[in-house]
């Protein structure tokens, strides 16, 4: 029989209170539903036994998959191993294996393995262990009679590459011949309601045309507006031929708006383009305070074109590290156009970097005047052979919100200015 | 009987995909404990019939107060009304009151009501209709046999007004005068399994000896272990009077690796200290690329105390920017403690920062050596009238966790240099 229904369990006592929601289960509907797999329910429980033991046996019954995420540390608290053992009636035993695997972690950081993490080595009769490369926690894969019981470690820098070179292959195995295909357009510059405006006429459209039909959601995220596309279907090529008529479609319709039609986030396009261009990237922050170097650094590899970065945020030091002229700032104040462009121009002197960026603003709360308000940043961006561009922008939203949509902006132009 | 565990259940396939989140249960979830009401499960289940059934149906055997929020529109999709229900065995009669409320609203708006919004005034044997001025779907509130069922529609601006007018009075009354006080702490420099074992022995001997007893949960954040407890207590000084004692006891077992008890985060404790003593700081940085600044600047306010920073990732940039000298760099390589010094040296002198701090490493996932493998990242601290620091990490994860930790180890070491 295949197995197509899913249920995710998330298990946590912090999960169920007010600041803080279960990633790892959007992390596993999205990949779930690229092999085909419907999740049917999710629910979050805390550290209690009997609740656990109920909810995880209700699962069972209802659906051909039950992945639970977390509750696999070594304390008391963490309970999923113990019920689902219970549950299962599959009674544990201590894996010698395991428990060398994780002291000779703890050995890596000179550190001794605290007896408790024994707990962590103790496996289900008939679990096949899912190594763990960057946790203590082995993961358990379950074949009971013929359900399929996965338990996952709750960090997703954990969880995620576990189900990706582990889980992913045999539950897709399991899963039959239909796929969920998808695409997602990444689109910055515009707001919600402008990109969906733009996007009904043609969704209208694909209603009565394709065949399969496609499935969207708009999601609104931090400093851009994501379009998913999805099509589930047997045969892959026609999966692939109508999302990417749907992609021409849209991209036709939203023109340069759209930054990333291949899940790459803002910083990985701009370092690809500078990678394939051979230029070097430095650039002079004020307002933001560093989170734009930060961004493209966060890039594997990106040390092969980011040179460096300042970040001035007194204006004496806009003068001493950057060379800003003093008299440019008194004139026209630090959140100005030529203060942004003498800023880039400062670290493009001294790093001899080939594109560079100034930005000044003002974050917040604190620090607006009428004529230059909260949100108000201005940006420039200098690059071989281009006109020196400088744009004043006005952003909404709280202080790491504008920060981070300068950045975006900041970004979106060097992709503009490189990529044309 | 007092009314103390709750479920919350949301309903709507558009919840069980990658990119929406069940926001209203944050929002319960705060509004219940704050009421002395404990949420035990919450659920996210599909516009399936019979999984909402049994879904509903399982919480009903394990709580006293159920939620189930969204499901209550118009359409064929809508079923919680007619799951509650069947499942309560309490049948529904139209309430002509109510259509003739919808009518208006849409009267209002120069619509004509359409026929499936009846469906809406269908209310079951025995429920109180809950008005909703900003909605077309009332809500329902039902007494079975001691335990509550709340039907709230799933829009915020709905669900948020009709609960604190309409719900929060009854559940209080029923649950009784207990509230729940809570406190954290925030611990850095441990991990997760130390911190426990610390902990462990003073929670033992809490479950015997505090009344009211002390509920502790234990949670790994990027680079910090949080502990937080809470009380449910009648009498607020006598709540607060027994986390106090709890802190003081975990204070003295964990020493300065705990950096906060009262909510502020890291970068939020280095500002205030650096306001507080009148200092200014500064930072270069290599390997964390600007991360360490930006977390400093995303504190409002913070323009008082950050001077300037500079990332210097290109070796030439070290010389050129922070004036470290070649030889240096070329004697003991650009990841070493002297390295790390002249970096902090070199962005001290600059700027005339009181604190200084230099960051270099190898965040990874290239660039690693056996001699100094990914995740190796020096730190120097530089402060009035202290000895200068300077100390080789070691950090396990990828890319962004290197550079996480990196800049929280960093500002850990800025408190515990100023705060001393």
């Amino acid at each position: 029989m295949a197995a197509r229904t899913a249920e995710i369990i998330a298990v946590g006592s912090e999960l169920l209170g007010p600041s803080r929601v279960d990633t790892n289960s959007l992390y596993l509907a999205d990949k779930l539903a690229g092999l085909g797999i419907e999740v049917r329910v999710k629910t979050v429980v805390g550290d209690q036994r009997e609740d656990l033991a109920s909810v995880f046996g209700q699962a069972l019954a209802r659906v051909d998959i039950v992945v639970l995420t977390g509750g696999l540390g070594p304390t008391d608290d963490d309970l999923t191993r113990d019920v689902v053992s219970d549950v299962l009636g599959r009674p544990m035993t201590l894996d010698e294996s395991i428990v060398e695997q994780i002291r000779a972690r703890f050995g890596r950081r000179g550190l001794a393995m605290p007896y408790i993490n024994r707990r962590q080595a103790m496996v289900p009769d008939g679990a096949l262990v899912l190594d763990n490369p960057n946790g203590t926690a082995p993961g358990l894969f379950i074949d009971h009679h013929g359900t399929i019981v996965v338990l996952l470690p709750g960090p997703p820098r954990e969880l995620q590459p576990m189900f990706e070179r582990l889980c992913a292959g045999p539950l897709g195995d399991r899963a039959g011949d239909d796929r969920v295909y998808r695409i997602s357009l990444f689109v910055t510059g515009l707001g919600e309601s402008n990109v969906d405006q733009i996007a009904q006429p043609i969704y209208a459209r694909w209603r009565d045309d394709h065949v399969p039909s496609v499935s969207t959601t708009i999601l609104a995220a931090m400093g851009q507006v994501e379009l998913h596309l999805s099509v589930r279907e047997r045969d892959e090529a026609r999966a692939r031929d109508v999302l990417d008529r749907a992609r021409v479609e849209l991209l036709a319709a939203l023109g340069d708006h759209v930054y990333s039609t291949d899940g790459r986030i803002m910083e990985e396009v701009v370092g690809d383009l500078l990678k394939a261009r051979g230029l070097t990237i430095s650039a002079a922050e004020s307002c933001t305070g560093g989170l734009l170097m930060s961004r493209l650094t966060d890039v594997p590899g990106s040390s092969a074109y980011v040179r460096a970065g300042v970040v001035a945020y007194d204006n004496a030091d806009k003068t001493a590290l950057l060379g800003v002229p003093a008299d440019v700032i008194a004139q026209h104040g630090a959140v100005s156009e030529p203060v942004a462009i003498a800023m880039a121009e400062g670290i493009k002197e001294r790093t001899g970097a080939d594109v560079a960026i100034g930005i000044t603003g003002i974050a917040g709360p604190g620090g607006g005047t009428p004529e230059k308000p909260v949100g108000t940043v201005v940006i420039s961006v200098l690059a071989p052979e281009r006109d020196a561009y400088v744009r004043t922008f006005r952003f909404l939203g709280a202080r790491t919100m504008v920060k981070y949509q300068a950045t975006q902006a900041a970004l979106d132009r060097v992709r503009k200015t490189v990529g044309r």
